[in-house]
């Protein structure tokens, strides 16, 4: 308490030496930490004061009414909830990087707050026997004092929490509340809140649930008791509603005519009022009204630090929530009004307040969007606006709150629902984001669902988790594809997408769109088989059993081996076994033994007798595109590897193209490259590799070429580029490559001179 | 029980009809579930069945010496950890698609499943008060039979999840298990079995500690009852281990000239019996023996389904665990000898061997490295070994088992503890995965140290979400660099890396290496910013501000404006603001009328009167190279829209290039494009963006190739490409891109003729 005194002590001394700073270094740190030394002496007096003014009294208006409303949500009588419109402002003006919110409480965080209260102190926890009535009732007054005492220590904790976070550094935690998950919350929540207030409209009994699957039961409590409406407060809420709606929409819709727009919740709460105080509605029709609106401030008072513990988890999650829900709403405006939010100011700015309004039993503070959005349009241009509307707050405090005490509940709740239209407009986000995105669609409505039939806080949770994982799927469920030229260019695209691209002979190409880690390896295996349509392990073992049939044949002289292939002799074939990858099942180290007698060259592609049946392989080279392959993990780099060997050894080469130098670095590292797997079967681009394999099966000189550049790679000396580029131009790039890499390894070296380190 | 009797019963009749199976697709369903029937018709008797033998009989000698050693882990009593070596075997038989792993018991298995059974039946929960001596005794008998029942419902429930997961195809669970996981997690197990059985060793008296810390609670026990050590167990544990260590030292480095390695753990029980037997130890030294080895069979009892809530997480985690343990395994025996395991046919293998052991009190089932080991090293080519392995366990339980009743516990201790030396060793991953992979490193050293410190299953889940947690943080931080032209090429590569590229004047190539997501969007605008070199908000604001105060100059006829700019006339500026961002804060809306007065053309590059300061931007061009960008959400693409927007106002043009199909269809979808981004910013290269800004720059008159272009895209005939490509060479590709993508969008319609539908 004291504390927080102090820092407001402290800014003002601050501001008033400010003129006179000197330091310019401890000048601009204080501004960081001050956003108001940074705007306030330059605030342009004639031209905006005048704006500020305007929006303020407009925005504490309607401020005063969404406080009392609101607090209804939080459980706490409502006078309090002008506490909570009054205090956060003071210091957000001095802290807060934000022009243009309206900081105070928000519908949803007052839920959530709500929520803890009733959790913490239930209506049962207060019941006094009354033995001369012989009924038992509760003891409102120590309900309400000890819902306040948990609502201002949760406030008092949500905003320890903010400032640490903000002390730390954490500003980037609002980047997990991602624009889908926020909507679906916020329309989440809206439906939370308007089954809350249903039951004051109708005026009700029903118990307090919270926790998992608390709305169902609510809605079920409600229909229950339903025939215990009472009547006028029904009517005086729907009444409110309708108007509230209506004149809102009007506001909305002329705002280009309408300077300033009809502050219909103050207009309509004070006809309320009139008619409860003539017609005295409380007696005359035992509506509920709001009784007890406090005059005037109440002495701070410490937080009960004895709470803490039971409330936690909801102080972070609100506490969370309700920076998160400001900064996206300041950021907003920013961006409109071209300034900038500090992320971790806000947590600062927003800490200090809730820890400072904390000590005067208020409940946490965020902004609503609907009194930004009256701040802003009514032309508020700083947080001067801000200073006005707690003005006018701290004027209903103190003069005419008491005036308000007829008001029923029921118009309270009414101004509530009608804050909900833009959160339950929401809705009709879905089909566009379906349209959009299926991921973003998903996560929006897990959210939603969650925190409806979740708890609140723990439907966020979810939220994000589930976020987080559909990112993690898209990771690791990559999309594959095979690529095949654009005729006469040197660029590939999916063959299934584009219909005149052409695949080049016996080359597969093929390309992943994601990282490469443990999680998906499997997946890139069964990729790799589909595309190129035979199992490498298969083929490999089926061969290595038709030779051990061809030389079990050659010994019994059925078979004739001769330089033009195997010949068959007409004898029947008497032991066909069945198809089955059983075959080289003696392992590898007798396979070799196996295959001795067989000395003739077998070309797998020529045709076979009859009795040996071997699958077809129709290519000889495979190219992976590594361009969208952002990074590999151990793992990946062994998988990789052991489908290289298992390609190579069934005489498919492979190939890497377009791959980023860190991948190759990663492969380097992991020691993917040996004598059978060489660095030169990476080539810079598909096209490259392409041309490379094209040349190579051509003529079988090109070994010489390989040669040579392995040559290059070896040799300390880097040979000249010209003469290469003339004699093999197809390989030029391939050179160029290695030159680049010299460089690249050169350069982390230090070395000025081009010596290659291969 | 009888459900799994029934499954093994109607697995034979199965086995004797399939010789005579007819129905071929009934066949290969069978198949399916029964591996045995694929490869035992085709069992080579000559060629395997003496290997088979051979490896049967040591690997039975070894798993009866570890089934009595692991049972220590498993809480129960030794002679349990014999049934638990027999009964999987049985129907892996006829399940398992691995051929060379032996099935049984494994000792961080075991480990896991003692933490349950001493969390749920700990020693002080039978006590009996023995009045007679005064002091209190444990009820041995009890405890264990209460020890046993819950070991058993522990493997009947994890079998339940692991075929429940088996037939849901869940076999993709394994993937989460990424190598250095599993090491990390083996490593640390393999600590919390030594010290479990360090005090059996010195076989002092202790509490048994389970969750969070309990290693260090045990070795501060053992420490603290060091005083207490049995000498004589001691002793035969301190040499049973040097022996165990040092011989199969020797077995792998000889195995090359052994055929069979020495079963060097069944010689040190024989012996370690006989001594003890002889000098009887027991009553002499006080030495901890095994006593009780149940001879013959016991009948089979149901589980304790009453327990199944209280054990039903650490079910899970066991299940899954022993599947991923055996499943790795088998991959690298089906790697060497090119054969497949089948993921899910494997979880429903171990489910039903659990299952079915379950009900003859064994603990949870897995397979042991070590003996997996001698099961292949000694020539074992199919279960045939894992049969003969059995009926070795078998003959040990029937006849000799009640012979090994004098051996210590410690010396079985010792046999367990030199088992681990491979899962120590994997120690010195380290370093090599350091030097590979940071991330890989850092979830081993995570998982290692969570599972050493939390609970060994907590543990595991521990490095599971860190692991994931890893890839998620590579997505949400990735680099990006700014690219440079290789001379000569189409090439493009990271400046900082590649000394000898260039950077085409006025053009900025920035590259993200990942997907953009709303958790990564702020670090893309970091990004941005960082290579750009000047914040657009910020150049934007300045801008505006120079213009209202050169409007301003002019008003006062201190400027004049010509055509060639604008002159200062010599007056002293007396108004200067101070340099801050507060700039254009009136809102976009008055903007506009601002600027009113200055209507010459400002060029921003031009040299500027001393009194206005605005910030120099070098470049006319930005050039994002999607290549790796694999998926975009809502987020992300409304953010590149504020940066284009952004850039856009400040007259710096921005492209998109080397970008996926997928990726410009989730442009579309979202609705970036409009009359200011048009879909002409996007290139398939780098390269083609470059020639176009170049050639743009150059002269005025690629308006009209634009016009043209865009004619191209809003007609819906397709203009000739041939004239096209004649008349503007460098804007072939461009048309091109059109060409393909008015076909991608064809093939999706299924239309057959060439017309454009942009």
């Amino acid at each position: 308490m004291v504390f927080s005194l102090l820092i407001t002590y402290e800014i003002c001394v601050v501001c008033a030496l400010s003129c006179s700073c000197t330091a310019a270094t401890a000048c601009l740190k204080l501004k960081q930490f001050f956003p108001v030394l940074s705007w306030l002496p330059k605030y342009r007096l004639k031209e905006w004061l005048i704006h500020d003014i305007i929006s303020g009294l407009c925005t504490g208006l309607v401020g005063t009414l969404q406080g009392l409303a609101f607090a209804l949500l939080a459980e706490v009588p409502v006078g309090y909830g002008l506490y909570s419109s009054f205090f956060p402002i003071l210091t957000y003006f001095f802290l807060g990087t934000s022009r243009h919110i309206a900081v105070g409480p928000f519908p949803v965080i007052c839920l959530m707050v709500g929520q803890v209260v009733l959790a913490l102190a239930p209506d049962e926890k207060f019941i006094i026997a009354n033995s001369t009535l012989n009924e038992t009732q509760i003891d409102y007054e120590a309900r309400d004092a000890a819902r306040v005492a948990i609502s201002s220590t949760l406030c008092f904790l949500s905003g320890i929490i903010q400032l640490v976070l903000g002390v730390l550094q954490f500003g980037f935690v609002v980047r997990y509340l991602g624009d889908p998950l926020v909507r679906g919350f916020t329309t989440a929540a809206a439906f939370q809140v308007f089954i809350s207030q249903i039951k004051l409209i109708f005026n009700i009994p029903s118990t307090n649930y919270s926790g998992v699957l608390s709305i169902v039961y609510t809605t079920i409590d409600i229909f229950a008791n339903i025939s215990k409406t009472n009547f006028a407060d029904l009517i005086a809420g729907l009444i409110t509603l309708v108007l509230c709606l209506v004149v809102k929409d009007l506001n909305e819709r002329y705002k280009h005519i309408m300077r300033i727009p009809i502050p219909i919740e103050v207009i309509v709460a004070i006809v309320a009022t009139g008619i409860s105080y003539g017609v005295n509605l409380e007696e005359t029709y035992n509506a509920a009204i709001v009784k007890n609106v406090p005059s005037g401030f109440i002495p701070p008072v410490a937080p009960d630090v004895s709470l803490f513990s039971q409330m936690i988890v909801p102080a972070f999650s609100i506490g969370i929530l309700a920076y998160a829900l400001a900064v996206s709403l300041g950021k907003v405006y920013a961006t409109k009004y071209n300034y900038e939010i500090d992320g971790n100011q806000e947590f600062i700015a927003f800490g200090v307040s809730n820890i400072f309004s904390g000590c005067f039993s208020c409940f946490c503070a965020s902004t609503a969007l609907s009194r930004s959005a009256v701040q802003e349009s009514t032309g508020g241009k700083t947080q001067i606006a801000g200073l006005i509307t707690a003005a006018v707050v701290m004027i209903s405090l103190l003069s005419i709150g008491t005036y308000l005490e007829p008001l029923q509940k029921s118009v309270l709740a009414a101004i509530v629902i009608s804050n909900l239209k833009g959160m339950f407009w929401q809705v009709v986000d879905i089909p566009r984001l379906w349209r959009q995105n299926k991921w973003d669609t998903a996560i929006w409505l897990f959210t939603c669902f969650a925190s409806l039939l979740l708890d609140i806080d723990l439907g966020l949770l979810a939220g994000i988790i589930f976020g987080l994982f559909t990112v993690l799927l898209r990771v690791q469920y990559p999309s594959y594809s095979s690529l095949g030229n654009v005729p006469g260019t040197d660029i590939y695209k999916d063959m299934k997408k584009y219909k005149n691209v052409e695949e080049p002979e016996g080359i597969k190409i093929i390309r992943f769109s994601s990282a490469i880690f443990y999680g998906n390896v499997d997946h890139l295996k069964d990729g790799i088989k589909s595309i190129v349509g035979f199992d490498a392990v298969r083929v490999f073992n089926k061969r290595a059993k038709a030779k051990r049939k061809m030389n079990k044949l050659l010994k019994k002289k059925q078979l004739t081996s001769s330089k033009n292939g195997i010949k068959e002799n007409p004898v029947t074939d008497e032991d066909s076994e069945s198809d089955d990858d059983m075959d080289n099942y003696d392992g590898t180290k007798k396979k070799e033994g196996n295959t001795n007698y067989l000395n003739v060259q077998v070309d797998w592609n020529t045709e076979f007798p009859d009795c040996v049946s071997i699958p077809v392989v129709t290519i000889h080279s495979i190219i992976f595109d590594f361009g969208q392959v952002s990074f590999l993990d151990v793992v990946a780099v062994e998988c990789l590897k052991g489908i290289f060997e298992e390609f190579q050894r069934i005489d498919v080469d492979v190939y890497i193209a377009e791959y980023d130098d860190n991948i190759f670095g990663q492969l380097e590292s992991c020691g993917f490259f040996n004598d059978a797997i060489k660095t030169d079967l990476c080539f810079l681009t598909i096209h490259d590799a392409v041309l490379h394999i094209q040349r190579q099966k051509k003529g079988g000189s090109s070994h010489s070429v390989l040669d040579m550049t392995s040559h290059l790679q070896e040799s300390s000396q880097l040979i000249e580029m010209k003469d290469f580029k003339e004699l093999r131009p197809t390989r030029y790039l391939q050179s160029q490559q290695e030159e680049y890499r010299n460089m690249m390894t050169l350069k982390t070296e230090n070395s000025p001179t081009h010596t290659g380190t291969q």
